[in-house]
Order: C-alpha cells, then sequence, then structure tokens
C-alpha cells in the first residue's frame, strides 16, 4: 500500500525519456536538432546560395518530382491556402472528399477563398473513393470543375487515401481538372510520387515524416499548375508561386527564409535518402501492421475500416463506451510520459491516436504500446492483455501474413 | 612578398567566428540557440500551453502594451501581409511613405491586394515626415484614407522615422485612419511604443532586435484595428486574427505553432527584459552613434541625412563613387570573414550596410568597424585612417556630445 | 520471403533512436546535453567560482555528507587511484572481495601499487558477505589490515553488496580499517550514504547515474581517511587532496578543470535533487524487479543469486548453454538498434547485461526488454515468450510481491 | 553626465558575446560544440571503434608524427605526470628549466616523484636557452641526466623555447637524455614537430591550440621513451602507457573513454588539418604581431624580452609601476565583457595577458585590443592612444616587417 502510494508519486514526475507519440509533430532526430544548433547566415550570401539549392534539391527528390518545390515560412496550414491562392479563382468549383477533421478544415479555407466546393460527404473511417471522384467528373460534361482535392493520410482518423487510384479515375473521364494532394502528414513516411501520379499541387510540411520541428510549408507544382498560376484571379502576394520560383533558382528566397529549419531540413532529407525511401516505406508499414495487432489484441478497435487504407504513419483507436480517450490520454501521461494524440472534433474523447511515424522504429513502437496497455490498465478500461506481444509477433515477421502490408496489394 | 602571398591565401578560408553584421537576421545568442536545441513537445499538451502563455506575454512587455500579439510562423513579410488582409478592404485608400526598399515592397504587396495607395515619394535617406502625413490627413475631408502605414526603422536606409511625431500628427487633425507600423528592424532595439502611441497594427518578426533565425512573424492588435477586423472584406484565412486569438487565451494556436523558435523567443524576451528595455534602447544609441562617428572619421558620408533618425540598428555607408559597394563587401568577406549588408534596389552598389543590433556590444562593433576600414584598404577605397579610433572615443564618452542619442533630442 | 529480406535490410540500417542499455555510460538526458552544449569560460573568473561551488554543494548532497567531495578530469579508474594513493602506503595491507571484474581489476591497481592485498574470493554472483569481513578483521589482532575495500555495485555481475551491513560487521570488531567504497555505478542510483555509514573514501564518477558523459571522477573523503592522507607515503601529485581542498573552497581548481562536463554535472545534480533522491532509487528498484521478472518470464537465469543483493542498476542474465552471449548481443544490436552490455572477462560469452539506471524509465525498459526478448527469437536462443508481459505486471504493481523490492527488506 | 552614468550601469551587465582572451581554454568553435552535443555511444561497441581509430590517427598528424599518441582522461597536468611516471624512477637526474610559472609547477610535479631535478634559473622573460642546457649535458659525462624537460609555450610569460635548437644542443654532445616537451599551450598554435626533432615525450592537451574544452590529456611517446617505460621504476596503473597502448589498436581504451570529448576532438583535428597546419600557424604568427604593435603603440612593454621567443599564443603585457593588472582586467571584464589572462605567481598584479589562439582571427583579436585599449583609459592606466591603429597595420601588411614572425627568422 504504501508501496503503491510513493510509485504513484514519482511516476507522475514525468521522468525520463519522453515518448512523443503523437502523429505529429514527430519526435526530431539528435542529428536533426544537432544541424539546426547553428549560427544564422547571411540570407544573401554565398554560404546561402548552396544551402537554398542543396535543400530545394532534396525536397525535389522526397516528393519524388523534377517540378520545383517551393518552401513557406509557415505551417503546413498556410501551404493549404498557398495552394488555393496560386491555382483558384473565386467563384472556381472543386470537389473535396470529407476524409476526416483535416479534410474538413482545409474545405473551410477553400470556402474562405470564395470557392463552391462539392464536399463529398464522408464517415471519418476510410480514405477518399475514387469511384466517388470518377462519378463526380464524369457528370461534370460543363468540365466546370476546377480542381479534386484530397488529404492523403488523414492525420485525425488513421486512414489513407488511394492517390494513385484517383489519379486513373480523373484519367480515365478525361477529366481536366487539377489534383491537389495533402501529404502533410504522408511525405516522407507513405510511398507518395508527385510526377508519377500526375499531382499538380502537393502540399506539406515539416512535423510529420520530415522529422522537424514545424515551421516550414510546401508546394510541389506541376506545369499544369503553374500554367493555372497564370491566369487565375486570386489576389495574393506571400504564397506567390512566381516571386518564390524566381530568386530559388539561385537558392535564395524573396523574403528572410527560416534559416535554422532550412539547415535541420537539409540533415532530415539527406537521412531520408540515405536510409532509402522505399526502406522509410516499409518500415512504417510494418510499424503501422504491428500496431494494429496491438490494437487488435486488446480486443479493442481501429478507427479505418478499410484494410486498403490503413495509415503507415498513426492509428486511431476507438475507446469502449462510457470511456472518455482523454481522461485515458491524461492518465498515459501522468504515468508513463507518452504523449498520444487527442481524438478531433466529433472524435474527441472517442479515439485516441498513437504515432509511428518519423524517425520511430520497432523498439519505440513497443515501448509506445506498452505504454497504451499498461494506460488501459490504470484506467480501468476493459482490455485482453496480449495487444504488446501481438505487435511482437509482427515485428518479428510472426503475425498474421493477411494483417500488413495492405496498401502494396491495393496499389497492385 | 611572400608573405603577404600565404596571407592571402589563409585569409580566404573563413576561418574563425564570422562577424554577422548584416541588418538582420543577427546573430543568435549562444543562450538563444541552447534554448531551441530541445525535442519538440506535444502542441496540444499542458506544458506547451504554459509555452505559449509566456510567450505571448512576454511580446505584450517587448511591444509595450496590453493588447493582444499575434504570432504566425512566417516571416516578417508574412506579418506585413496579415495586417493588411485583417484591416482593409478592396479599394481602401491609404497614406504609405517612400523611406526606402521595404516601404517600397510593402506598398507594391498593399497594391496588390487591390488597395489604392498614395505613395508618398522619398529620397531614402530620411524617415517619414510627419508634417507631410499631416497634410496629407488634412486635405482628406472625406475621411477616405482608411490608414496610413510607416516602416519605423527603414532597413535599407539606416534612417528611423519618428512615430510618435506621426501619432501627433494624425491627432491634430482628428482623423480616424489606422496607424499601421512596421518594426520589423526596430522591435527590441529602438524605443518603441505600441500603446502609448496608440499604434493600431504593428508588425514584426524574429531576426532582428529579437535576436533569433527567421520563421515567426507578429501582429499587435489594437481594439480599434481589431474592430476593423470585423467588418473589412479581404477574403483570408490562414492570417485570420480572430482564428488566432480563440486559442491564444489558453496559449494554444489554430494550426501547429513552430515549437523550436518559440522556445526560443521565450528566452530572448527573458534576456530583453532581464538587460532591460531601455538599458537595450541606450546601447543601441550607442553603438549606432560610435559607428556613424567611425564612418565620419574616415571621411565618408552616412547615408541617412536627418540626424533626429539615424538609426539605431544599422548604418548604411555611401561608397565613393567609382567603387563598388558590393566588390567591398566580397572582399569584406574574403579577407576578414565578416558579412556587411548590400545595398538594395536603387542603392545597390552605392551605399554597404553595417549592422549593430541585437546581441551586439562595444567589442563586436568595434571588430565589424575595424574590418570595414581594414576592407576599405584591401579594397582600394581612399578613406582617411581614424574611424576606429573614432568609434572607440564615442564608446568611451569622449567623443562630439552632438553625435549621440539623437532620437532622444528629437523625441523630447 | 521478398518481404522478409528486405525487412532484414532496412533493419541492419541502425535507424530511428538508438536504445543504449548497457550498465553505463548511460544516456545522457537532452537536458544535460544542452547545460554542457556552451562555450567555456575564464576557470579563474567569478562566473566559474559560483559554478564550482554550486557542483561541490550538489555532489555532497548527493553523496549524502558534509564531508568533502573532490572532483577529478580522470575516469572512474582515476578516481580508484586517487583513493589509493592518498591513503595507503607501500606494503599496507588491505582486504578487498572478489565481487566480480571490476573488484579484479581495482584489486590489480591495488598491488600495482605495492600493497598487500588479502582478496577474498568469490563466484561473482553475489555481493561482499559482511560476515567473512567481520572474521577476517576479527583476526587481525594486530590492526594490521589499513582498509577494507569494496565495489557496492559490481557491474560486470548485477550484484550490490550491503554497505550498511558491513560497516556494522567492521564496528562489531572495533577495528580501525579505513572503508573505501566504489560506487561507480550505484551513484545516484542506490541507496548510498557516505557519512550515515561512515565510509572513509566513496570513489565514482559521471556515466552512470549521474547520467553524463564520462569524464569526471569523484572521491568523497571521511575526516579520518583526510588525517590518513597526512601521514601515507605513496608518491603523488595529480591526485593530491591537499592540493584539491584548498581551491576548491572558492569554487576553484587546482589544474584546468573540465568546464562542460561540470556544466553538465550542475544539472545532473539538479535533475536527481528535483526528482528526490528516494524517488530516484525506488524508481531504479522497481525497474530492477521488472527486468527480473522479464528474465524469469523467459526461463533464463538471473546471474546475481543472492535476492537481497539484487542490482537496481544492472541485470546481467545467463545465456544457455551452447549460446554465444555476444553473438545475441550482436543480433540485438543489428536488428534492433539497441547496445548490450558484454559479459567481462570470465563471464565474456555466458552473460549479457542489460542497464536499466539513470534517466531509464518504465517505458524505456520496456522497449529494451522487447528488444531482448525479439533478439533471442532472432538468434535462435530457447526461451519462453512472457517476459515482457511478466516486466509489465510489475511495473503495474500486479507482478509477483516478493519479487521486489528486496534491498530494502534487507536492510530492515 | 546623466548618460554617463546610465552607460555604466548597463555596462556593466555583461551583455552580448563575451570574448574570452585567456591564454586558455580558448572559444570553443560552434563547430566543436555541436559535435559534442550528441548522446554517447557504446565504448566497447563497433561503432566508437571507428571513432578512437579517427581521433588517434588525426592526433598522430597535429603532432606530426608517426609514434603513437595516448590520451587520457585528465587535464595537461595529469599528461605531465604520465610523461614522468612512464620514463623516470625515483632518483633519477632531469635537467629542467625554470621559463616561468607552468615550468615551476612541472619542476615541483616531478620533485614529488623522488626526481632529482637540476632546475636551471630564469627570468620569466625567455624561453629555454640551447646553450645552458648543451652546457649542462656537456658536463655530465657520466650520463647521469635522464631527461632534458622543458615547456615549449611558457602560458604565464609568453615566451615560447626553441625546441628544434635545443634538440641540436643535446645531438651536439651526443647525451642520450630522453627530451621531453610540454606542448600545452602550443599545440595545434605553434609549429612543432615531434618526429622531426626527435622529441621524446610530447605532452599537451585539448584547450588550448585544439580549441575544446579542458579534459584530455595526451603524451606522443618515441620508440625510445617506450623502451625506458619498459625498465623504470615508478609505481603507477592510470598513467600506464602499455595498457593505453594495448586497446588502442583497435580504436578502444582501457578505462572508460571521455566521449563527449573525444568527438570534439575529432572535429577541431578536422578542421586544424583543413585550414593546414603551417596555415594555422601563420596565422597565430600574425595574430601575435599585431599584438605586440598594439602593446608598443600603447607605450607599454611586452614582458617576453627575446623576439625569437615571442609567443603566438598569447601575449603578456607589463602593467606600468603603480598600476595592478587585475584592478585593470576586472574593469575589462566589467565594463566590456572580455577575459584577459591574469598575471601567475610572482607576476601576479604585474602583467596581464591576452589570448590569441585557437580559432582566434584578425577581427576576434583587434576587438580584443580595442577591449584593451578602452579598458587603459577606464582604468586610469597611462598609455598611448595607437595601439589599435598599430595593430591594424599588421594585420594588413603594412606594419613594421621586422615585427614578424620572428620565429621564422630564428629558425632559419
Amino acid at each position: 500500500m504504501e508501496i503503491k502510494q510513493s510509485l504513484e508519486k514519482f511516476m507522475k514526475t514525468h521522468q525520463g525519456h519522453h515518448f512523443l507519440q503523437i502523429p505529429g509533430p514527430s519526435p526530431v532526430p539528435e542529428r536533426v536538432l544537432r544541424a539546426m544548433n547553428k549560427q544564422v547566415i547571411d540570407h544573401r550570401g554565398p554560404e546561402f546560395s548552396r544551402l537554398g539549392k542543396e535543400v530545394l534539391e532534396g525536397c525535389r527528390t522526397v516528393f519524388k518530382t523534377s517540378d520545383p518545390v517551393v518552401i513557406y515560412p509557415s505551417s503546413g496550414t498556410g501551404a493549404w491556402e498557398a495552394a488555393i491562392v496560386n491555382t483558384l479563382s473565386p467563384g472556381d468549383k472543386v470537389v473535396m472528399v470529407e476524409t476526416g477533421h483535416f479534410a474538413t478544415l482545409w474545405r473551410q479555407m477553400v470556402a474562405r477563398w470564395g470557392i463552391d466546393v462539392d464536399f463529398v460527404p464522408g464517415d471519418w473511417r476510410r480514405g477518399a473513393d475514387p469511384a466517388t471522384i470518377e462519378a463526380k467528373l464524369a457528370e461534370d460534361r460543363a468540365r466546370s470543375i476546377k480542381a479534386v482535392m484530397v488529404v492523403h493520410n488523414e492525420t485525425s482518423t488513421g486512414a489513407t487515401s488511394r492517390i494513385a487510384e484517383i489519379r486513373k479515375a480523373i484519367d480515365k473521364v478525361s477529366h481536366p481538372a487539377l489534383l491537389m494532394v495533402d501529404t502533410i502528414s504522408s511525405l516522407g513516411s507513405v510511398d507518395y510520387r508527385h510526377e508519377e501520379w500526375a499531382v499538380d499541387v502537393t502540399v506539406s510540411c515539416l512535423q510529420k515524416g520530415l522529422m522537424l520541428p514545424p515551421g516550414l510549408g510546401f508546394n510541389a507544382i506541376s506545369k499544369k499548375a503553374l500554367a493555372a498560376s497564370k491566369t487565375n484571379k486570386m489576389p495574393r502576394s506571400y504564397w506567390d508561386w512566381q516571386e518564390m520560383l524566381k530568386p530559388n533558382v539561385n537558392g535564395f528566397f524573396p523574403y528572410t527564409p527560416a534559416t535554422s529549419l532550412l539547415y535541420g531540413l537539409r540533415e532530415a532529407l539527406a537521412m531520408l535518402i540515405e536510409e532509402g525511401l522505399e526502406a522509410v516505406f516499409a518500415r512504417h508499414q510494418r510499424l503501422g501492421a504491428a500496431a494494429r495487432a496491438a490494437v487488435r489484441g486488446w480486443g479493442l478497435e481501429v478507427h479505418c475500416l478499410e484494410p486498403a487504407e490503413y495509415s503507415p504513419v498513426l492509428t486511431a483507436v476507438l475507446m469502449p463506451p462510457g470511456h472518455d480517450a482523454d481522461q485515458f490520454r491524461k492518465i498515459v501521461l501522468d504515468n508513463y510520459n507518452m504523449s498520444l494524440g487527442a481524438g478531433l472534433s466529433k472524435l474527441a474523447g472517442r479515439v485516441f491516436r498513437i504515432g509511428h511515424l518519423g524517425e520511430c522504429n520497432e523498439l519505440t513502437l513497443v515501448a509506445a504500446l506498452t505504454g497504451v496497455e499498461m494506460g488501459l490498465s490504470a484506467a480501468g478500461v476493459p482490455h485482453l492483455a496480449g495487444g504488446v506481444g501481438a505487435a511482437m509477433e509482427v515485428l518479428e515477421g510472426r503475425g498474421d501474413a493477411n494483417s500488413w502490408p495492405p496498401l502494396k496489394v491495393a496499389a497492385g
């Protein structure tokens, strides 16, 4: 009894390594932190020019494109806005899909810019349906739809939309709409191919698969999108692509760039390329499969319903009725020094989210899953004990062969 | 001869401490770099809430206001845009003053948003003239001018506009125009009082007086500006003040904040408050006076013509005819490992700029001035030798009593 | 099959967080790393004086003594030497106990200094026996034994000697021998009381419970030891206590101190004091109990045979016959990016050691244990699967009540 | 008046960049600090083996030798002791030269180890005289002198002994004595050639020319010294070369190495090799010449009397009678945030020392000299104003051609 109490006390001190297992910001690797721990330099000098060129080149590799990628000092939200104001005009019509909280936020932003959004409703438990998009575009004989805008990995739900199939759907009906994709929580973690999939604008940012602190936003821009930006009618200045592209040729930026984040980005890009993008993607698949095995092992439910769309980046878990996810997360934080992601908007209190992205590896994931399992006990949430063990089986290649990697099958 | 050659060779290696004497980004103090060298945290958790509140509170102290200050992941350019889109509507009329390159850029941005700018021409060698502004407003019987927009410290010229006097000019004619001030290169270095001077929107950013790497932009917002933001008609989302102000109450942000920069900002604000804002301003005055004494000692010309408007943050120096400032700067960089600021736009090649802001102190300034003096010799620019000595006299309090602090006299 | 191969490849890249689970050096907390990331200062100036005093005061708190603690730029081995040369003379007789590899090394060092060592043999599977020491001293009617020298926590075996009981044994026979204790891997992790237990010289260093990189060694010195140092006949200079103690009064050192490590030490001492030493000790007890539960869960054998002497700092595990511990450790490193401790000397290849000290917490430990469990599978070492689960039970307070904390019972 | 007072107040806050101009520890370059800001690794693992080998190889380059260099976790004082206990036996006779405070300290240490020191007296204003050493050895028909022990650069006086000439003196009389040289404040700053000059033991450490925080000591060991170590009779353990040399072959150490300092050392060695050792030496010569020109410009006296022995690493300056050097240094620290070196032992209060070593470059030196010049004024020390200007002339190659580089002439 006495021991129990004293334990409770010291466990609340948040001692030791903090496990940041939210679906982003993901933990910053020591190597990236170190790269940022560097004095700033003259942003108009020769050393900066080299830095700028290296970073812009590395971005193209990670976006898998030879198209330009522009970098804004902004959050990912800013990169959303940049995609909109550079391509669309007030009154334009676009198709978006309600995959979850972030798709909904992007839609609200689009609407604020005077765009007419056809928002395909969804249950927040799966990705965007290629067939529905195809149908919408097929109906649009007037070709009045200017863009299809999709979130690749819905950070709020753990469902990944199949962009390659959406591309095919658009092509099938030969619709000229731009394809704009939010890869905020997928870039550098989930297979993504800006150029091969003929995406027109890819939106992304730093703090997920790129393993950096937040503060930079990206737009990768196809030739078609660039052409659209020359005639669209949205007022803009900060986000204007043309202003960016000119000085970028020499590694410079039209306004003062966020130097320390660029130092870190250079290092993070190097790390991804050293590990190999395909290896990075396979690792995330593997970690996701293990996390889902744990959830099933606990007898709980993975929030995403479509195996072909399970996210390799995060796993959202449904709380059993009568139990509050936020209360559970607080217990985990207080007792095990781990941060889990909250359910957002209509999922608040109903799901918690386990991030397994960025520099996450096998043992880090198991630590996180253990924290969940022990937290379920501490919170009095009914569950089975075998979750961690089930995850270990997957990590050892002994788990259910069908449980992963689902996206590979889907892409086939 | 042999010695000379070998010297030339090793001096080009950019060895040792780099003197970053551009007028921003200014060198980041070790203490601030260290504060940023820290793992990111959950941006929705309790530890972040404390961070956010501390930083927002510290900002109000440094802006000298009890009004809200909002913080964007953006460059200062973004904060310019935020000021515009939150207060003005397409077709509105504003008065701006051509104090230099940055005033011109801000004007271009305002114009891109469909605002009608009355741009008071200037020779780029002094600040905004309060009397001219007063006259413009007096003429405006229809009260159609919605805002007066001024750059406090023109980083391109080294002239500081007298905001307190501009405030008086506006009040004298009882004009309801908003007063919007760019303090990008003055905040935390030059005396500035958002609330006392009844400024409506103060724009600023990190990388000058706040001594941080670039990446955050600020708007301090008066009640009058806030009221304007509720009725103005500019489309916006990312920059929208209302979205910011709501979560800010609890130390949170509407989209993922740039955590590592906020860590650094907390530390930098603490440093400014520890030294004392008045002491910080006096130090900058003193360093500016010493820099100008050096320029006069060399027999060269300070670009700013109005003593009451000398910048305490930077000193722009006119090159003698027939000598190229950029060539000179390259020689200084190659031989003495120091970066000086370039002349911008129409001043390109004609002036160079010495930054003496942020954590700059006496010995750092003298090092910079020595680099200039030796660089003038190396570049074959005719000059007198006594510049560094003249600066030392000022720093010792032995220099010309009239040479500084001019702004104090002006403000009286 | 194809998947398996590609997995094997990417798992060998040592990606993500490295789990450093050797029994020291232990991982350096980010907070300590950051404290060290600081420019050096004048080691004869006023700022250094404050640093020195703070660190020396903090050391006394952690050693639990009001006696002086001296700090050498050295490894722990140097602190061993300092204890010898300051107290003993050539030809002196001492009693030491063969608790394992490090006791054997210390004995060799003592012998190299011309001391006559009565080395009580041991099986490397338990701590020093108080009764044996008592008997040795009782026999020594001539009081010719000058010191009893014991390793508190044998890092090579995971057995902790009961110093309080050894003190009692010495007192029981009223023997004047000095008591010298190596706390290299126990200080700051295991309950230790220099003054209450009347230890004469306590030897320690940085890289275990103090959570720093290696580079400083300590001697805590009783009045009796100090008196001995004034008459003993061993030549010495670098290690001489008198030279240290004089400048220490003002926070200075007789030769250039290792400033950056002192910065880190100041921070680490603050962390230990903030968490509370008793809480730190209880945490280590708890982690040790969980680790041993895991070992039993795998059906393997904890190398330490005496429950009252189980180490809270590390657990040495016996490999089943026919399996090589170093091969196993290599597989763990290659597949799971975790370093485990090797068996040393006669235990080479026969045991591996799991470190759970310093900033280690629950989830870190479980990650380590999972790496062991999956590594045992990968290495084809026969074992049961339930180790990690058993550890979780202990961490949740559901495990075998008898399994911990054993030392508390022993001390009662 | 009012201004003066407020200035005094803010100048005492030690604001901005601190100029650490003591003759070591020298400022740690940001690049080296960053390299140390890294988690520790297993000191018995493969990654450490690579680190160890790289560092040991780099040391040989900087010592200019193919002989082994051993690295101790210790201050330079420890490396002094290592040189003694590995080569000499109690009762041995050695010749040492009283070049200053550090030669005197080393002599005291040698004496404590029971060695008979013939200490050639000196006035602390010049290096060791080769002719005197030659005479001493010539007299020693019995060849009883076991070693000649000299400090290369006397940090307390700013005089550099001519080791190449001392080597010639020894050879001239064909004396078999070992030559042992302290390069604590010269290695990596002043031309030094362990192998070419047939030095037997070179002692050094981190915190001067190697630009690191203190904490590691070095011995470079000739074959002759190694042979001596196999027969000498001094008790030792921690410092024993044999114990070091065995594991060093594989990049390992006999006891836990100071990992973070080794990270930094790897980087510092790389920096020296990138700049080029000859360029590094020429830079220090040049900075020393400029510093001495400043001293003469102030009408003060350089403490070192022998131009051929002026130190490129530091300049000790005599205070005019009636003025206290420590009071002056305090004024400089309080007013200009710069640390200067104190006069040591019999020079206390009579000289101050300006360090210009390590990463020091032109502008840093001039900043330091300016701080001295303004400090002399503030302290009311009579002096001429032209010191800084004289230094600038030398740095520009316009100064007195005879004033530097003196050692080159001497060596010719």
